[in-house]
């Protein structure tokens, strides 16, 4: 039987959390590589936060998706045709090429796969999040041992692997995620020293006293009254790499006041935190370093990695709406051919 | 006849603005020296808004004056008897020995000036708000040649000189200052690019037409509605390095809403800012560096500087009332000794 082309339109900008309505899925002849090109066929998609960004239309670094196009992301997938002498069929490669079941490329941006590399891993653990993780930890973080490192969204893509590797560096980790079981898995499976559940009442208090020497770093991928949390806890020198805000995504007005800016301002002051945005391609440079440590780390053990497997592309939609509310437990992809490993 | 030892105390702590109810001078006899200790005469005390800081009892990087307590603050003055062998009578130092006229030392912590270095200048370009500047701009905002530097209270004592180093390492300077003469000395005599007035309407505006380019590095001096006009203005991977807030150190509430917070994250997010306080001595490894460069700047007439001159230390709390209302030019000095040079 003929496959089908299948992929997820955006029909429209969400307006605050993205609904069902703002996607469509297509259906089609699976298209032809042409001169030069790879048709791909997809294994997963990798389902992230800073997808919500695109969605939009305010300014941002990267451009936004068009209303009616095709949602972006990045896949991993086997390269099922070839044109181009360097990709083999067979093999498999990463590249951001969408919501979409095969993709034609010319092979510009994706990254080849080892033979043998685990799929879904390759999205999260060892593609951007572990990445991100890595860098946005050691290049601003810089945690030294016997401090404490904080991380929001502890059991989620990047968190999970910040707190292991302020591990690796001597640090003592503190996780934040949303209920008991996520937090269980954080401090049982992954190791951390603890982790507060921000659904419980008390997190404050429970911070606090997981944070005994206060927060030397903190790792933000959540903002909102999470951060309002973690704000007393601050020490001198604190650092806060900013990696995502996933509270505020979809919110559409700013909250009620007062204005907090100049009490955030008077402790960067008094403090001297250090509060600086990345994302993972301002260290482009580090990916070398990135790959050889994180292949190593997961090879012996030393890091832990936990996938969120959503099988059906047409289901990308609701995982994603899920992922911004916090649904998922691990690094999200959507297992897009029924048969991948 | 002989000399009278005055001193200004703190009676009780400012509320909001600081009063002159809030201060006392205290006259008695002049302390001697005792056993290694050196007696100084103070010739210029230096005022800064950081003491404003230190008359409020919340926590800080330095504790508070005690109720009271004598000011705090760096003073140059004259050993005039000395028990110490490392101070010879008729050298002149500099050190924190507080709003008076006279104080005895064992001399830890001071610095002695060179033979004929001029005094009022030791406490400004060649002291503390020097050093502040140079390391504030060089170590957290890094400006290149072709950026664009912006720093608020441009005619103040650390402002000055920012734009001017900025200029020495080829960025375009531009300043914020209160009231056209201030922003004139800052352009004419100072040789920024241009100077915003933010007592005159149309700031942001304004602050738009001096940066075409946007704002690479804003040094903060002030807070308040000045950052809210420079915010817009931050371009990708903008620095500030955050000196003071001077329109908040008499703040007694936080302004009304809304919060405004999720707004400058999401611009650290998406622009990757990098927002770090700092005091001085956090750099103090680079005090040679420092020494060796302004000395240089100074005498060669590429940094030019400027101070308020306030005679009697009877007068230094009214000054510093003043201070915080930006009612200085240059940096404020007190001329203890009437016949200070």
């Amino acid at each position: 039987m003929a496959e089908t082309h299948r992929r997820i339109i955006m029909t429209s900008r969400p307006k605050a959390e993205p609904t069902p309505d703002n996607f469509r899925l297509e259906e089609g002849p699976v298209p032809k590589a042409g001169a030069g090109e790879i048709l791909v066929r997809t294994k997963y998609l990798s389902l992230d936060p800073y997808m919500r960004g695109r969605m939009s239309d305010a300014a941002s670094y990267a451009a936004p998706v068009e209303v009616g196009g095709l949602m972006q992301g990045e896949l991993v997938g086997e390269v099922v045709s070839s044109d181009n002498e360097k990709f083999k069929v067979g093999e498999h490669i990463a590249g951001h090429l969408g919501w979409q079941s095969h993709a034609v490329s010319n092979g510009k941006g994706l990254r080849k796969l080892d033979a043998g590399q685990p799929l879904a891993p390759s999205l999260g653990v060892l593609g951007m999040p572990g990445m991100t993780a890595y860098t946005g930890l050691l290049e601003i973080g810089q945690p030294k041992a016997g401090e404490t490192v904080l991380v929001a969204a502890a059991s989620g893509a990047v968190g999970q692997l910040v707190g292991q590797i302020a591990k690796l560096k001597g640090a003592r980790a503190v996780g934040i995620a949303g209920g008991p079981e996520k937090c269980r898995y954080v401090v049982e499976e992954l190791g951390f020293d603890a982790c507060i559940d921000h659904k419980a009442p008390g997190m404050a208090e429970h911070l606090k006293e997981a944070c005994p020497k206060g927060v030397d770093v903190y790792f933000e991928n959540v903002g909102g009254p999470v951060f309002e949390a973690v704000f007393p806890l601050f020490n001198f020198f604190a650092r806060m790499p900013v990696c995502g805000l996933i509270s505020q995504y979809n919110m559409t007005e700013l909250p009620a006041g007062p204005n907090k800016v100049p009490q955030l301002f008077r402790a960067v002051l008094t403090k001297r935190l250090t509060i600086r945005g990345f994302i993972v391609w301002d260290f482009a440079a580090r990916e070398a370093d990135f790959r050889r440590d994180m292949a190593a780390w997961v090879k012996s053990g030393e890091i832990k990695h936990r996938e969120h497997i959503v099988d059906g592309l047409e289901n990308a939609p609701s995982a994603f709406i899920g992922l911004l509310r916090g649904e998922n437990f691990g690094k999200t992809v959507v297992r897009v051919a029924p048969d991948a490993k």
